[in-house]
This record gives structure tokens, sequence and C-alpha cells, in this order.
């Protein structure tokens, strides 16, 4: 409501109840000020009268839910479910623009605020979570593999030569097809064992980028988070390599948001080094819905050159998932996450060190240790 | 979201879009404004995310869900379920003070505003339902026969020694039980056959009165709607006894409000005779969930006595149900749904006439004709 | 699902799947059958998933939801607006008939399964909290007040010359209000000042129903919970008085669920004396929306005539308000809530002794502490 | 509820209301035991409590659901909002496998039936909407421009050495960008004027693959949905055309569902000569949110090499929506909207003829008629 329907409230209500109505909306329309201009994560979390007042706000900001807007023929976001309207708070149009995934769409200015808050939320939290150089980044509903495969045909465009990607050996199919998919050949190259551990083997994956010739190689394609006793990519030396043959790197970073480990292997390979593009899942990271992904980077004009490789507008619902909780954990909350899954690494460590598991214990460094645990 | 999030917001988004989206939002509080304004059903039925959105602007403007609401110990308003909550859009603090259900509420602007409106917007119905001269009226969260139960105890203060409620027959259980619950004895009028129908015996009304002695009486309790081969009362000729006899008048009209016979019945005897109250079921008439009912009156005073009868605050919940479905459905929607129900009765009248049923093609003048038809 | 879907699903899914889903599925209908069968609140909260499929399931039991039930003319539990259908979770019926609002109606199995389960598992909760020897109670969707007025109402039908309510005074104004309303003279007893706190004067009780008469008392209407420095009444004396001259005993307990003391002060007063029933809010004491109370007693027809006293069907609202929440906390998360009210108690307690404020330490006994302390 | 709670259910309620309850919970688990046996779209539609009841039976067969699970550390499918755990009616899993998007997956039985029943209720739309010989399709979540992406990547697997896709001109973004994301280069065949209007130019098309030789060729991408003077391509002439070369063929349907016309020119392509798969926007077919595309094809192999081209599980939400859609309007709704959808062609083609309008009354043929109307 605004000041002239506050106004018409007190024909009907206590004026002095009115205004304190009024400066309750106004502590909402507050901190919804602050989200907008400083485009980052709430310190404390919003409770959801909050969150769902704010979607509906924005939900009438295009041009589907605005009122008399029904013409002759097809119109622009019709939706056939009420069902289907409601979970959706009525944000229809999906983000982006045929041109780019990330840009803002006429009609619908509400979805493309949804779009724009979504992924400036987000990079504060990476910011937050240990990659505090982190230029740019956007939610694109693809799951991570798919989002890879879209990093590589991005850089396809710059490297027209080059067929093959560079990859340290993880065990995980869908990584594997990503760059099937993308049309390139992975050259694995085998970890080697050190104490307990797989890790990189450097001087491998320099010799093969100087057998195959650099020009030769689309990219370096490492990972952070992983299953014992796979350990994180020695980021650093990887990225120092690629800056030395001029290669991209591209790191998948699944599960990596959550540990501190991952980020911090990221923030230092940029630091020394070459990194194009980290990509990491939305669901395990951020505990919403499986099917999204992050595309980040530190460089603002490549990150954008990926999100206007993805041809046509783009579900919002990841994006709306990956907002709402954000927004209701707010950045205490995340961090609070952070701190419990390390607690329950430590809890878990004691636990299998007592049974004698050396290995398991090693892999609490990386993300996937809970999981591991879980599984095993 | 307020002008200067909107301006917060083309930090983000296209200036021009954001423009259009502010658009979108007046369009909105337009609608608004003209409900605060007027108290009256608008015209056209407003789209459920007018709907949600008002309810949530609603909800922000109680204590319970103002930001940082939460001191020592136990807080007003506080909801354990966050199901229960959003099934009730957050307006937790019921409807009414201990003093008045009608009345507005300290530290819940919002809830107040939701009850001042109901009942305003009802008030409207009722006058385009036909009672033009209504003058006052409330929606109180009890069935149709507990809310004359209420009334009969009002009148009890007004006329200490009566004992007795002179009722023109009529077969429903909880007629009967209000006038019982009340502690009043009823004095049964049997009904005299016209033709095919079953009328008020007017000179048998008027005798009894004069046996009692009109101080005896606590009042006329009438009857509408009602099944076949009963027809509605002769309101008229009862409100004129009850003016002449200084004796009040209560209308059991549960059903009618859906039948512009029985509306124009409750008109004519307000303007030739006395009625003090007419009482309606909210379900069938409105068509929303069983438990609530409307009381209204001609006369502002007396409808206010009864609302201060109701002692402690009630539930919001069958006035959030009827101010959603009327502002969903709209003066125009409802007028449509009354002109149905008419074509529906003609359509029956075709049937039953061919059936040879002759008394049913009667109460086709009755509210309840077609509840009938689907009872037999 | 039945098991015939569970087969036909096996043509899509792996049976392996299936049948882990079946047994998924199987572990929710575990969880309902103990509730059918015991009528108790479960140990453990349900999270929502459970209640919501137990709320649907509830719902496509009740006609108006039966699918292809659509006839001629007006139907049953029919509604306009699909935000309210889905707010009541299609559960349109209300509960009760006519006769009896705790009755189960016809056509609609699953509301009466509703009004029923929540009934036994408030009882079981009162059990829990204090009051083991309670036999009966009912949600009425009532203010606290209102639900007392219809004590009152019951019982002039049992005391046809009793004018009178003797009441230790308390000053809140529903209290007072709920006995005007049922027409009854409420003869004030003043409290006495024994140390800090104001006590009911049991012997000024007594006195007054010796002049004016036992046969001409409707009943003594008491208090438990009360702001400092009144204390709760002498509940034992009371009753034991009420035993002693035949007159019925009504305990306003509005908040008292949540008070130890309060729930033991009933459970003494009906083993040594005389209690019929007593009265309490759902709001406070089950953290729901305003607008219901519970309605309990030890002598199952006599609450049995107070239900019977309700004329007409009412609103189910309140009623699935109390079986969500209770479902969703469970016996354990109410005993906990219980908990943590006493240690918050204790908690102002110090706060308040350091602070020097003696009247309000001695309040800690009653229920409405908190409430005070707030509002202080 | 099973056989054994309706058993316990009579205790509370009588025997006969509970098994009218029981039947009317049958009447559902006909339907849903329809659909899981046919997997075809239902004649009628569902209404929204069946729906819902349906989802929620979903829900608990994933192991998120499972009662009682939550061991150490991180769990499969936990979310951190209860507004976004309710908004996907708590199906968290998303849809595939990484092996395969079309897949089941272990763990969650439930979203495994949602994803095979969406492909067979929409194949069987297909079916419906004209295209009677498709054998396969699959929805993803991925915008209609990058679902052709995805069928060029596959394709570049089978055709190692293509570089070129044969791509009779249109006018879209997102058409163009599909196949430059895919890293291939667009070989632009312009259209020729027939009368009016731009039609497909076969010579040329002839032409060019003759020249630059079919094996270098991955496939010809022909487009139905256009605006005017645009009119669909020779589908049919095509179909021969890549028939007689051995050239792969994959249509750009994106809005063709709803039109007859281009359904027509689909099946008739495949009668005579060879279409590999062809892709539809989810949106404007099934006024859905934006975000989603069918892929559907005529040999099941190839479009089950495209599902397992996807590397990772992805979002169900575009699959949830148009379940929900299609279960809400039924095979008969749908063909009522296709049925208004003509009318609405006609309508304007006598307002644009008697404007003369020569140009967009042609247009009718095509399924963007009405955008265009809206857009001119």
């Amino acid at each position: 409501m605004n000041a002239e329907n506050f106004g018409s409230s007190e024909r009907l209500v206590t004026a002095a109840y009115v205004r304190q109505g009024a400066q309750g909306r106004r502590a909402h329309e507050l901190r919804l000020r602050a989200l907008l201009e400083q485009g980052k994560c709430p310190e404390d979390g919003w409770d959801e009268s909050t969150i769902e007042l704010f979607l509906h706000e924005l939900a009438i900001m295009d041009s589907n839910n605005f009122l008399g807007n029904c013409g002759v023929g097809e119109r622009e976001g019709r939706v056939a479910s009420g069902l289907v309207a409601r979970r959706h708070y009525r944000l229809i149009h999906g983000i982006g623009r045929s041109g780019d995934i990330s840009a803002v769409q006429p009609k619908a200015a509400g979805s493309s605020l949804l779009n724009k808050l979504t992924n400036s939320v987000v990079l504060d939290i990476i910011k937050l979570a240990g990659v505090r150089t982190v230029t740019n980044c956007f939610v694109v509903p693809m799951a991570t593999g798919m989002s890879l495969t879209l990093c590589f045909l991005t850089l396809r465009h710059k490297r027209p030569k080059a067929k093959y990607i560079i990859w340290p050996r993880i065990d995980q199919k869908s990584c594997f097809k990503s760059m099937i998919t993308a049309g390139f050949e992975p050259v694995v190259i085998e970890n080697v064992l050190e104490g307990d551990e797989l890790r990189t083997d450097i001087e491998a994956v320099e010799a093969k980028i100087k057998s195959l010739g650099a020009e030769n190689i689309l990219c370096v394609h490492s990972t952070t988070s992983c299953f014992a006793p796979r350990v994180p990519d020695r980021l650093e030396e990887l990225a120092v390599i690629c800056a030395n043959y001029d290669i991209p790197h591209i790191v998948n970073n699944a599960y990596g948001i959550q540990s501190s480990k991952c980020m911090h292997l990221i923030q230092q390979g940029a630091r020394v080094g070459r990194i194009d593009a980290f990509v990491q899942s939305l669901d395990k990271n951020f505990m919403v819905p499986v099917g999204g992904a992050i595309i980040a980077g530190f460089n603002e004009s490549f990150v954008q050159e990926i999100s206007k490789m993805y041809p046509g507008r783009a579900s919002a619902s990841p994006s709306l998932d990956v907002l709402i909780t954000l927004l209701s954990l707010g950045a205490s909350g995340y961090k609070q996450l952070l701190k419990e899954r390390k607690v329950s690494f430590l809890a878990s460590n004691t636990f299998f060190k007592s049974a004698g598991n050396k290995v398991l214990v090693k892999t609490a460094l990386c993300g996937k240790a809970c999981l591991c645990l879980e599984s095993h």
C-alpha cells in the first residue's frame, strides 16, 4: 500500500494503528531497499512473509500480470493452470533474452530484477565463501555438466583449432560427458598416489600440453570437489601452467562452495595463475532442488560471453529457488551452515579415526566428505 | 515497492522497464484505493495476484509480523505451525476486541482493516441483492442458529420480562434450537394452507400476541428461506404487527441473499413495518466454507449492540473467506451468480412442471428451491 | 496410491525403486494408523508433507470433492474461490450437525474425522498437561468468553430458577461479559490480600451462597490464569463448596493449559470437589490464530449437553489449526514448549527479583506471567 | 489412506460414511491407475485436489521424504527453505541420471515416475495434435534454442566430418545461435517469394548440398512456426531430399504443436522422407512458464541418444509444470484450446481481410499468426 492508501485506511481504522501498520510496512521496504541498492545477501535472513511479499511485488511488475492485459490472440506469459502460476509466484517470463541469459527482458521488469538480484546475491556469497576476487557469475538452469559443456562450447569460438581437453582423472560420469557432449576429446591424466591420496600429476599435465601443442588444447578442466582417495586438483600449479601456455582453465567446483578448502584453492589459483571460469551445482551448495548451476569467473567479459552462448530465454525456477533460499538464510545463516559442515567433519573424523579409517579422514579436506560418509 | 525502491531498481534493470513495472503496480494500488475509499465490492472481480498481494499487505500491518518483533516471553499472535500461518496469510489476531466484535484492535491494523472492509463489502452486496435500506451488518464466525441466539440474548437486556418468542413454524432444527439455547420458549404458530402452499397465519400471530401480552414476548422470529410446501413468511404483515405492538422482529434469512424474492420481502417489511435484524448464513449465500453468518439491520445502534454482546475476540477466518470470495467475484460476478440461479429455477420449473410436480414449482419463489431439487 | 497403482508404476519405473517408494508410503500410513487407532497426539511431530498428505486424504472423503459430483442446482460444499478452497484444504463442510457440534455429519466423512480426531488429540494433550482425569472435550470456533456463555446457557436448562453467577473478581472484560450475554447477574466476590497476592475469599463465597440460596445460583465461575497481583482462584476449596451445595462449577482456564500450576489446580479441584467444565482459549495455549476455545469436563454427558446447545454446523477452521499444530509439534514438541515456558519463567524471575519486583515474581505461578512481562 | 486406516476410521466415524469416503478415494485411485497404465493424457481434466494429492503421493516415494531419514552429514535432496520445498511439492531430486535425462533414478521413485509420465503424456498430446507416428519424446529443461543445440551436438558424433548446417533463412536470433553455440557454420538458404509468401527454395537447398558434399553437412535445420510473410518450410520436399542424400533433418517446431498445419507438415515429412527430430517450446504450446522444450522424433534410439547427451541430472520444474497443466486441462481441454485458436484465426482473418491486410491473412496457416496480430 502506498501513502494514499494508508491515508484512505484511516477512514476505517484508527489513524494511530494505521500509522503503526505503515511503519511495519516501512521496515519491509527498507530491507528491500538495502537488497536493491547493495545487491548483497542480507546479513540476517528474511522471514517468509517478507520474501513472499517481495515476490508478489516482483510479479506485478511483469506484463503478464498487468491488470486489464488481455488483448486479441495469444498473450505473453499466459499460464493455463492456477497451480502452476502460483508455484512460480506468477513469474512466468523466465530469465534472459535470446541474446543473453543474463540480460534484462522487455515487458518483464520483475523477472529481470529477479535474475539480476539472484546473480548479484550469489556473487556475494561466493566472495563470502572464499573467492573474494570473483567478478561475475550467473545462475543457469542446467546441470553442472551441461554448464561445463556451455563453457567448452564458448571456448571453441576462441580456439577454433582446439580438439582436446586436458583432464586430470576424476571418476564422475557427468564431468566426462560434459566434454564429449561439447564435441571434444578428453585427454585423461592419471593421478599419482601421494601417501594415501590421489593427486594431480602436474608433470604429466605439462608433458601432455607440450606433446599435443597448446593451440590444439581447448582448456584444462580441473576438479575441486571429489571422493576419497582422490583429493582436489593442484589448482595453483595447474593455473600457473595455464597462464604460462596461454591455455584456458575451467574448474569443476561442483560441490565446492560449501568447502573453504575448495574455495581457497580457486582463489589461490586465480591469484597466481589462470582460471577462466569455475562451475558449481546449485543443489548441494544451496540446498535447493536439483537442476541449476552457477558459472563464475574473474573476467567479466568472458563470463558474459558464456551467458551469451545460451540460445533463448531460460527457466527462472532455479534462480527463484536460490534467491528464496539465500534471502531466507541470510549471510549469517549461510555462514552458520558452512560452520556446521566443518563441525560435522570433525565429528566424522573422530568417528572414522577411531574406526581406523585412514583414507576417509583425509577427504575431510574436500567438500564431498559428508556425502562419502553417507554412502559408505 | 515504494518510489525509492523503484528508483533503486533502475540500477539493475533498464529504467523504462522499471517504469512500466511501477505502472503495473500503480494499477493494483488504484484498485485497492477504490476499495478503501468506497468500501464497496469492486464491480469487476480481482485476480488472485491482486488479492494475495493485498492480503500480504494487510498482514505486515499487524504487529505479529513486525520485523524484529521478538521480545522476552510470549508474543501476541505467535503461531507455531508454518502451515497454519500461511493458510491464514499470517493474519493471526482475529477480529474485534473483547468489547465489540466489530471494533478495531490495537496492534493489528491489518486485521482490523480486514474486518471493517469485509463488513463494508458485505453490506454493499446486501444492498445490491435487494435490501437497499440496510444500514449496518457484521460477519460473525458462528452458525446462523448461534447468531440468532446472539440476537435473542441481546434483546433480553432490552426486554427483561420477556419469556416467549413468536415463531411461525418452520421445520429446521437449528432455528428451533437457537431459541432454546438462548433460554426462551418458542411459541409455535402453525401455518395455514393456501392453495398448495403453507403460509404464515397472521391472525394466529396477532391473537397469540394479545393473549400472551406484548411485554412478555421477546420478539417475532420469522423465516424467509424454506422448503416447499412452506413458503416464505408474510414479512410485511408480520413487520406491521411488530411495529403496532412494539415487539422486536428478527428474520431468519438463512439462504435468502441469493433470492431476490426473500430480499424483496425483507426490504418491504422494513419499509412498512419493523425488522430489527435479519440473519443469514455465509456458506450458501457466498459459497464459502460452513461456519459464518451475517447479522444485518436497519438501525445502526441495535446492530452495534449485538456486536457488543460477543464476549472476546473472534476468528477472522469466515471474514477472510467472504472477502476473498467477493473480491474475486466482483459485484458483476456476484450478480451473474444470482442470475444463473434464477435461470436454473426456470429450467427446473419446466422440468418439474412437465413431471406434474405442482408443489415444487411454487417453491421457485423461495431461495431453497434448488437445494430442494437436489434432495428429492 | 494403492497396491494396484504401485503395481502399474512398475511398468514405468524399476520395480525395486517402486517398492522402496511403496515402503516410504507405508511409513506414512503407519503414522496415520497410530493416530486413528489411539486418537492420541503422536509422540514425535509429523513433518509438513505427512500432514498435508493426510489433509488431502481427508478432503477427498468429503462429498464436495467426489469426482463427477455436479448435479442440478446447488451443491453441498461448493466454494467459489480457489484461494479459499485451498486454504481450507478443500475441507468445506464445517464440523458438527445442527443437533450437536461434536457429531459426525453425513456426506462428510473427512470433515467428521477431522473433528473427532482434533477433539481426541486435544483431550490427550489436556491429560498430558496435568488434568489426567478429564473425560471429554471439544473444540468450539468461538472465543473463550462466548464459550463460557454457551456453558452458562446450557446450565440454565438444568437450573431454571437460577439468576446469579458467583464470580470471584477478575478484571477481564470478556469474562464479565460472558455472564451478562448469557443473561445472568454476576455476583462479584472481592478477593482478599494475602501477603502480596490477591486470592479468593472463600468465606465470602460461601456466605453469599447461603444468603442468595443455592437454587438461585447458576454456578460458581472461577478463574485460573490471571495477572498479578491476582493469583489463581482457590479451586480446591471452591470445588468442595460447589459439591457441598450442589452448585455447578465452571472454570475459566483461558491460558492455563500451558501452566502446570493451573492444570494442577483443576485436577485437584475435580478430585476433591466439583468442576463441571473448564474452558480454555486455543490461541495462546496452542499458538494458533485467535478465535477458538476448548470446553472440557469430567462428566461426559454434561460436556455433550453443551456441545448439543450450539445450534447449527460450525467452522472447522480452529479445529484444523489446532490439529495441524499438534501433529506438527508432537507430544514431545508440546512438552518442550511447556518446559521452555517454565525456563523463561525462572529467567524472568531472576531478572525481576534482581530488579526488586516482588509482586511479579509471584505471578510466575500463573500462566499469564510471560504476557505480563511483555506488557509492563 | 489404505484399507486398514479406513477400518480404523470406523471407530471414530459412522462406518457407512467411512465407506462413502473410501469410495470417493477409490475414484481418485482409478483415475491415477488409468494414467499409470495407459500413460495417456486423461480425456477429462483432473481437478486441483486430485492433482495435488497425486503430487503428494509421488513426493513421499522419494527418499528425501522418507520418514526418519536423517543420518550423519549431508542428505540427498535436502532443501533449506520451506517455501522452496512446497513450491516443488517436495519433489527435489530432479529428473534423469548423469547417464540419461530420461532415465529413472535410484532413491527417487516419485520423481522418476513424474519424469516418465510427463514424457508419456506429452507424447500422447503430440499424436493427438497431428503427428500420429511420433515414437518418442522427452521434456528437457532448456530453451528451444539450447535444445536444438543439444540435437546438433548429438549428430556431431554420428557425422564427425560435418561442419555445416543447411538452414532456410528464418529471422529468429535463437535459431541462428543454436547452430553457432553447437560450433557449426549455418549455411543460410534465402527463401523465394511465391505470391505474397516467402517459401523454402528447395532447388537452392539441393544445389547447396551438392556443392558442399553431403558428408560435410551435419543436417538440414528447417522451421515450421514463423512470422509472415515467411511461411512454414516445405517440410515434405526437404524431408525427401534429406532421405535421398542421407542427411539428418532437425525441425524447429517452436510454437507448432498448437498449429494443425505445422503438425501436419511434420507428419507428412516423416511419412515421405526423413525427419530425425523436431523440437518445440513448452511455454507457448502448453501455456507454462518459459524455459522448457520437447525433443521428439520417429526413431526411438536416436531420441534416446539425444537424451543421453545431457550431462547430469536436470531440473524437474518444467516437467512438473507441463504435467500439472495437461492433467488439469485433459485431452478434451487441450483440444478445445486448439479449436479456440483456430476460431480466433478465422475471426482475425475476417478482421484483417476487411482491413485489406493481405499478407497477414496468409499467415493464418502458421502457428505464429496470433502472436503476429498482437505485435502489429
